[in-house]
């Protein structure tokens, strides 16, 4: 079947960026730059054009600015996204008949005959007068399109060129100036235009969904009574000591009523005796619910909208999270979706759990092992609809309190399409609300959370200890595809892992695994205590759980043993703080070291060039127009201007044997650090003070383990050789 | 919004082969196994099944085969196309209780207790009375999707668990054969299956699209009188010396009447002397159209629907296509839409052109060239509609004659919307017709020819001389994506392009380009006589024109000239005929050579694997149901057995360096090969028919000019060492 109109010539393919399709929008943060590019082209010679239509979806209008042509049909533009939440783009490209005349006629100038010169007296005609008839047409077109003061110079410079044409001179020059070929390109004939075939989506995060510094703590461990179990007074205290250190999200595990039934006790042991308190993750107990209820009425029944009355009351939690902002930082609740057998759901909402054939529900388990304290969800109850809405529910009323991030607990094993509709439903009300997801599973699963909105992402980090592992899996997070949906959030240790390389690596393990997460990512965080006292010891030798697990123990650190590392936890962060370069994933780069123990990274936040300058920018700035389905264009063009600060360039190299000091020549690509072939520079370790001057691509290091890493900061340049 | 089902858990991705997010059919040919991959999961650990789903257009229902899990998520299955035209085909996964309950029962029973053996007497309990229940209810779900036989035995198999579960053994065994789980198979509960947000598509091609071998001609220089203009007749004395050569398909330059006004003369001079014949491409010429009415009444009207009076008749014409299918030939036409001034549209369709401020007509010119013997199409034109519709009548002219090639001249030069629109119309009716794109222009302006329909494509072949530029080219469009949609036709001369190697490189350039073209794809095209008879002398210095262009002027060739190519060629043909691997694209591969003027490549019908049994394909042939917009699925499963054939390698090792021999090693790729490490392979050469024995991957060849190149067919293997 023909098209309704066949003469839009113009294709745009590829559009990048682009997830699935579109069906998923790409992730970028407040204040980014985000670069848009596409193969445009048309048949033929004539000269295309193309620009960008950008809006936020609040915005009534597009807003536009023109791409620029790169080699081999590629075409980019970019735009600032300076408002968070959801944002739509296109393209629009078209012949553009008066670009192609200009250049024509200036060929044709380039080849006319000259009576004056023996050597071109004999070249043939040209048509000129011809061709500036065609242009002075091509003109008084333009003028129809334009008004006011435009209209009428369109319209006068289209009659000097038939005046030109009529003089019949014999040799001619180019007879507009670049101000008016400005002029005339703000006026493109767009009827024929192509308009991309779909408009594609982004989502703006705020900065903190890039850059975060996470520290996660068990409330109940924080009594300085070692008698007593802690509450939100309790982590009030260690507020500004957490602040010191750093940190920006202070995250807290389940802080719900604890069930009773099948309670697990101390090192997971499948009784728990009366006084031991069980885990926070078995949540709920009908029976906490009506001594409990919270200030909005009755929406407190020993649930996920109750909190575990040893911990405190509402207004105690009110109290701690207005602390947690006092200190400059946010509070992170962790979102558990599994009930303890004691749990309000179980029989309230029976119809949301599997039944076995003997009336039993069906508890967690992995023949051969049983999890009898824990109750899934099931996400095939013919009460979905219900469930998902009371899942919901659960975000919305810590939403509502002023909690705006969620660690969000095993997301990977709940339906898929519910966290697409739950995240994107929250998201409508509160575009600020962030989304960690716990999934520690196979990678297709993994990226499907980050694509289905979850902000952040934890990630196989943990396990990757080898400079071959480390460089492979980050050469794939921090590049696209990848990096447009997915953010990386780096954990050395949580409460359910520790790693081998921390059991066995000794104290040099915890600053090399600290400095890699703290670095390789712009989000990373730290279970502590346990990890700035260097907590090591397993349950039993192969596991990777902790003995005497805080999941199932009151524990008692002592915060202020003079070993922590806290002080080179408050540098780093400081570090991260002062440092743009350590605070976006992009511009990750691994550079060769001749060791295989020594890895070497930089990040820097120097840009690609402006793939347009100002001045073109503003030549088509007045378009202004509507077409096929595209709403009509606003005036302005927001394109931002460059950053006009100095570019922030750190490379850090970490030596991965905990036991033995390694040495190795590092081959630069200096490309990546700005620095010309055979400059000298300035490297500044942020971690000591120390100032290097190096010079060209091949430089020496030696780590030992009590000095596992240099963070250098790279200053251009002291001077040049030669 | 919430999803009207929320409860299709299973995630389906990157659904390959698809082109541009399927708005671009893949393409593929009769007899193709087409293997389909994506990614497919699920959330949790619930088993997951996969089916996919095609058929032809004319099918009326959908068939359906099993998918098979690779690592990682992915995977894949496969079908054979059997008919050309066009195919759908999209994917189902659902979770599967059923399937999970066998996994997890083996798990229960592998951990029981068992009271006769003291090291298991104290395992815990695994509740496996209840387990068989829950077993006996999903086998009563799966009877009940049942119907006959099959259901009567399903609903007896959960009878027997129940019974077995009423027995409280102490130690239990599986219950089920293979063959009742495979029975339970047939009959999967899809009723929360998801399926792919799409369907695809695949357009099949017959064989000739992808195996061809083209042999171009001027008929008006074959007739045997230097005296007179070649003609139809001519043409066909020479059928069986061409169809000896082994090429099928016959490709003639425009056939049509030659316009008078601005006709070149030869070497492309501005004025033509009284006899000369002009250029066929500048077609047109009103005033014989009367004069040479077709048999089909008024459509001969001196232009794209008439032959040129010196050629024949349209008598002629069709016997001279006669002889060519007589001779196991097809008759390809060189369709160019463009006019001389004298072409009839010119007055019948003056708004088809552009015309300029002094009335006269736009010729074609790129300043400061101009073509004035060619008027190009405007397709911008108020009438494109019309134009359109012109247009594809005559392809639809010639093809009502029977021909089933075309060859396109300049398509890009063409709107690319219209020829989406025109192969598409015309492959409606007739699948089997076949365009070649004689594109030479940028990359993605090729690669949208072939998207919008174009069978097979002129690539920069003639263009690519060094070892590095035909490795990096191919490697590009011998592989997906490209190769899903393009086709390459490897010419190493045609009318236009005389390559400065075949100027330069003397005799042995011919052989080396001819075999290069020959092999490195299964479809290429020779221009002849001038290629055979190794015609090099330019225009003028830096020129890619043939002097005495054969586009300007009739030529008369001595095609017995004992110098000429015609047994080499014919070998080569013989080859590619009897080596199935030199039929195909897809398998090319580049083997190291130490040497940088040497090239050595394989190709081979080694297929991978086949990823299911056949056991396992008939194990859910039988599953047939509708769901959620599928259409009703075919009990039968069309997977075609593997074929039984011997494999066939070849392996290609030329010499690119026309004037010394070269020497050097091969480091062979073995696996490509199907040659196991340390194995002793024949090698026979089928230029000379000379045999080698080969063992392990290093491998030494020599290659003088004269002998310019190996052909070696790689026979498994005459034993192993050691």
């Amino acid at each position: 079947m023909k098209p309704a109109e066949g003469r839009t010539r113009v294709v745009i393919e590829h559009i990048q960026p682009q997830i699935d399709c579109g069906l998923v929008p790409a992730r970028r943060f407040l204040g980014d730059r985000v670069a848009i590019s596409a193969a445009i082209f048309s048949d033929g010679h004539d000269h295309v054009l193309a620009r960008l239509l950008y809006k936020h979806d609040s915005d009534p209008e597009w807003h536009s600015t023109p791409m620029t042509a790169l080699p081999n049909d590629l075409w980019s533009a970019d735009f600032t996204v300076d408002r968070i939440g959801p944002w739509s783009f296109t393209l629009q490209a078209w012949v553009d008949h008066f670009d192609t005349w200009c250049a024509d006629l200036k060929k044709r100038l380039a080849a006319q005959p000259d009576p004056a010169d023996p050597a071109r007296r004999d070249l043939p005609p040209q048509d000129i007068p011809l061709a500036l008839t065609i242009g002075a047409l091509l003109l008084d077109q333009t003028a129809s399109r334009a008004k006011g003061p435009d209209a009428r110079q369109l319209k006068s410079i289209a009659a000097s060129l038939r005046a030109l044409a009529g003089k019949k001179s014999t040799v001619y020059e180019y007879p507009l100036t670049a101000a008016e070929e400005a002029l005339a390109a703000r006026y493109p004939d767009l009827s024929l235009a192509t308009v991309a075939d779909r408009e594609l989506r982004l989502w703006v995060d705020r900065q903190r969904a890039r850059f975060s510094s996470w520290y996660e703590l068990f409330p109940r461990s924080t009594s300085s009574d070692p008698a007593r179990h802690g509450t939100f007074a309790d982590v009030e205290v260690l507020l500004p000591e957490i602040a010191a250190m750093g940190f920006d999200i202070l995250y807290l595990p389940p802080i719900h009523p604890i069930g009773r039934a099948f309670r697990k006790g101390p090192n997971n042991s499948a009784t728990a005796g009366p006084d031991d308190e069980g885990s926070p993750w078995a949540i709920g107990d009908a029976q906490l619910a009506d001594a409990r209820s919270g200030p909005t009425g009755g929406r407190s029944e020993g649930g996920h909208k109750s909190i575990h009355p040893k911990l405190g009351t509402f207004a105690d939690f009110d109290r701690l999270l207005a602390a947690v902002h006092a200190n400059g930082m946010e509070l992170a609740l962790d979102i558990a979706f599994q009930c303890s057998p004691d749990h309000p759901w179980v029989v309230q909402h029976p119809d949301w759990f599997l039944h076995r054939p003997d009336g039993s529900i069906q508890y967690a388990e992995n023949p051969p092992k049983k999890y009898q304290d824990i109750y899934p969800l099931n996400f095939e109850s013919a009460d979905w609809s219900g469930l998902w809405d009371e899942l919901r529910s659960v975000f919305q009323f810590w939403i509502d309190r002023g909690v705006r991030v969620f660690r969000v607990d095993n997301p990977h094993t709940k339906a898929l399409p519910f966290w697409q509709w739950c995240i994107a439903s929250l998201h409508a009300d509160a575009p600020d609300v962030l989304f960690l997801a716990e999934a520690f599973t196979r990678p297709h699963v993994m990226y499907s959370l980050a694509k289905r909105g979850f902000t952040q992402s934890y990630t196989y980090f943990t396990w990757r200890t080898e400079k071959s592992e480390i460089e492979s899996y980050f050469e794939e997070i921090a590049r696209p595809p990848i990096s447009d949906f997915f953010t990386p959030n780096l954990w050395p240790n949580t409460p359910d892992i520790l790693h081998a390389s921390l059991q066995t690596g000794g104290r040099a393990a915890f600053p090399q695994r600290l400095i890699l997460a703290a670095t390789l990512a712009a989000s990373y965080g730290i279970y502590g205590p346990a990890f700035e006292l260097c907590e090591h010891l397993p349950l039993r030798p192969g596991s990777e759980e902790y003995l005497h697990s805080e999941k199932y123990q009151i524990r008692h650190w002592d915060r202020h043993d003079p070993n922590s590392l806290a002080p080179l936890i408050t540098l780093l962060n400081q570090v991260r703080r002062a440092n743009p370069a350590l605070q976006s994933d992009l511009s990750l780069h691994f550079h060769p070291v001749d060791n295989p123990h020594i890895v070497a990274y930089s990040k820097s936040t120097l840009q690609p060039p402006t793939p347009m300058t100002l001045a073109e920018v503003q030549a088509l700035s007045g378009a202004h127009d509507a077409h096929r389905g595209v709403a009509p264009l606003s005036g302005a063009s927001s394109t931002a201007p460059a950053s006009s600060a100095p570019p922030n360039v750190i490379l850090v190299v970490v030596n991965l044997d905990p036991h033995n000091e390694q040495a190795g020549w590092i081959d630069l690509d200096l490309k990546q650090l700005g620095i010309a072939h055979d400059e000298i520079f300035d490297v500044e370790d942020l971690l000591t003070g120390i100032h290097y001057q190096w010079h060209d691509r091949s430089n020496y290091v030696a780590l030992h383990p009590t000095a596992t890493a240099h963070i250098f900061r790279i200053a251009r340049p002291q001077g040049t050789r030669g």
